[in-house]
């Protein structure tokens, strides 16, 4: 889908602004520059012009084009993310509020079974006592979040996945078809999956994994919001990552990183085949290679690659 | 319990057929071979003879018979099961629905919130223009899951246990009583622990925990789906994974893995004993052993374990 | 807040005792002793002499004072915590309900949908029908967890923070202004943040972060509840603990260790400067370290950390 793309959906707001949308439909747009127009609740948002975020609004159209499949991670700016979209919480039924306004909400559904020893627990005069400052009023529907981005399948399922605990994959996701993520895997937004893929790691802001590798369990990628890396990471076709390794490089095709080894941009890497050193970022992205440290001598290596890994596809199919 | 095993339900169909069912009871079957009948919603299933699976209420009922602890992990016949059961959407209610119904559900309890600033909000317009194509419809009750499992709690709560996130267990691990599962700890289907065990790490399909061991933050065990793993994983008694460790092999009694190393059936172990050095797979099941890495050689290495490692009763008495 | 401390809450309780409580005041008490009172439902606790635990209502009531930021990790006597504390079952609403209980819990609200194929299906006939030993009666509300703890934000939520998952954060924890904990963060009862922090680790009981300090993705704090330590573990300011990394020491300010890196108590750590072997134990605390394996010897070596380490800001501003 190409730019220019106009959107209808329906906002939430406060005095302090827009809390939520939902988006219902999106299509082409004829206008010749961003604008977002509320009438009451319903909103209409033009995206003509792919630069860094300014609004709520098409922060949150942006996030649903990727999700939706339209773009894939990297292709839209989302710079300024953080500072454009405003912290929630989000209750049970995938509303945000303001923090201090949800603690003030009005009387909710849970009173009668406070009460359950005592008919003549007095409501009303509970609620007038209540003081606040951090403390949950008593009523209140739990929450399942407080953060700047919803749980993707709150606005977006996509066919042809499996998502073992949804609450670990953020709106601004791409899942291809086919992939799976299991209950340890977790995606960020404008991250994700070409499908099929495996995904029982974590997907940092940013990276993209290509069709047909797996992720084992606890494996992590380096992203670049926090913590340091610079590069933006990519893994190729057919990759796996053994459980609970990492990778701060990225990996070409056909590449397997031996579970429990994290091999970060500066890990000093033996190649065995000339028995020479390079730093790992040198062999950034590069194919067919297997990483592992050697038991007996604690050294990284590399070397060819020469099992062929296949996803599972019993555990892909009919997803 | 033995087989020939009878169970009593209650199952909810659309018309590729069922989607999930529920149990209410359990008993002896005097039938002669597996069979299932179905009258309207009333489901009565009849298992006689454990082979491969071939229909989903029989696969319900024996991740029943696991998860209420008639039977151990691979005490029954699984396979087939990832192409039996259909991917589901879960929601909040329990409840399982194909993506493709799900998002054409009709009009839900969600619509009055969402008209919180506009008066004049007309919700049957709004329905009327809702496009889906993967977006989720604004008055939808949030999902919780798209998976073939449900979680295990949905469906059976064993006594003596306490799970910190109960998505994180699915229907058909087996939890002895004493078992604790920490916020970070996992639970395959056929796969889980004899009790008492505190489990903060992850248990792969087919996967099982001798009494007394304990499975320390992030610690991974290989599991035969994916990542290559072809042999079944056992843990004996009174063992540890060390935090962020993980195993390829299994373990026998009174083993300790160093918080952090991860031992795959090729790693090579210099026994310190007599310096030999073995595959780890050589190793595999035997007791006694504390395997770690030499933090000054960066060998893996494996020695007599002389700590004899104790749970914390405290935090399992009680449960 | 200084003792004498007096709350004001709702208890419920069942024939074995209490199960849990809300608090909706905190203030100052003129008792002369630890006491609580209960008139029906309300509950009066007086906190006077911080020693070990003996009561229901005392346990929760210094949980809220953890979270509340009134006291930090350590500074309230938690003792015999996990022996007052009863396991309960956390329905969705945020109540607790005893196991036996809970599966005995009379006909809710999903009745009707169960049997969406069957005009004739006669619920009470169901009902009387139905038998637990663990089986979940097919109309009850699903639960969230099975535990001694709820999520802190069912009671408490602190300001300026973000919580990805609230699920991974207990009754109890200390989350100082300006923290995020992220998917895969995870903090105990007892133990948190001094703020702002980027958390994506796991914080145990009695671990406290000090300002500045991430915890990468995956990456292990050692507790003294299960494992084996002994110490009980801090961070400095400006640390970093890399992705899958973990500790068994304290860190001072200004420490890194490398993702991927465990540093147990025991660990042998080659000080690069004079070449001198350490036990990790003797640098614990100490400041401005680089911890990391050197990946072509496989030795741990500790070396000044010349990177000063900083919090990425557009992370936390506007929690």
């Amino acid at each position: 889908m190409k730019l220019p793309i106009k959107a209808l959906g329906l906002a939430r707001k406060d005095e302090k602004g827009i809390l939520d949308l939902r988006i219902y439909s999106i299509g082409k747009s004829s206008n010749k520059k961003n604008e977002y127009k509320i009438d009451r609740s319903a909103i209409e948002i033009h995206l003509v012009d792919d630069k860094p975020l300014e609004d709520i609004p098409t922060a949150w159209l942006k996030l649903h084009l990727l999700s939706l499949r339209h773009y894939k991670p990297n292709e839209l700016n989302l710079e300024n993310i953080f500072s454009v979209l405003p912290n929630l919480v989000w209750d049970q039924r995938g509303y945000g509020w303001r923090v201090e306004s949800y603690l003030k909400k009005e009387y909710g559904a849970m009173a009668t079974d406070l009460s359950l020893e005592d008919p003549n627990f007095d409501e009303k005069d509970f609620v007038k006592n209540f003081k606040s400052d951090g403390l949950v009023p008593p009523t209140f529907d739990l929450i399942k979040s407080i953060d700047k981005f919803p749980p993707m399948t709150n606005h977006v399922i996509p066919s042809d996945v499996r998502i073992a605990d949804v609450s670990r994959v953020r709106l601004g996701a791409y899942l291809g078809k086919g992939t799976t993520i299991m209950h340890e895997g977790f995606v960020n937004y404008n991250a994700g999956t070409e499908g099929p893929n495996m995904i029982e790691g974590r997907i940092s802001a940013g990276v993209f994994i290509g069709k047909d590798s797996d992720l084992g369990g606890g494996s992590s990628t380096m992203g670049t919001l926090s913590g340091g890396n610079e590069e933006v990471i990519k893994v190729g076709e057919r990759c796996l990552l053994g459980a609970n390794s990492g990778i701060g490089i990225s990996l070409g095709n056909d590449c397997t990183v031996e579970a429990g080894l994290y091999l970060t941009a500066g890990t000093k890497v033996t190649v065995l085949e000339n028995n020479k050193v390079l730093k790992a970022l040198e062999l950034s992205g590069k194919d067919g290679i297997l990483y592992f440290r050697d038991s007996l001598s604690g050294k990284v290596c590399a070397k060819p690659n020469k099992v062929e890994f296949k996803l599972n596809k019993v555990l892909h199919d009919n997803n």
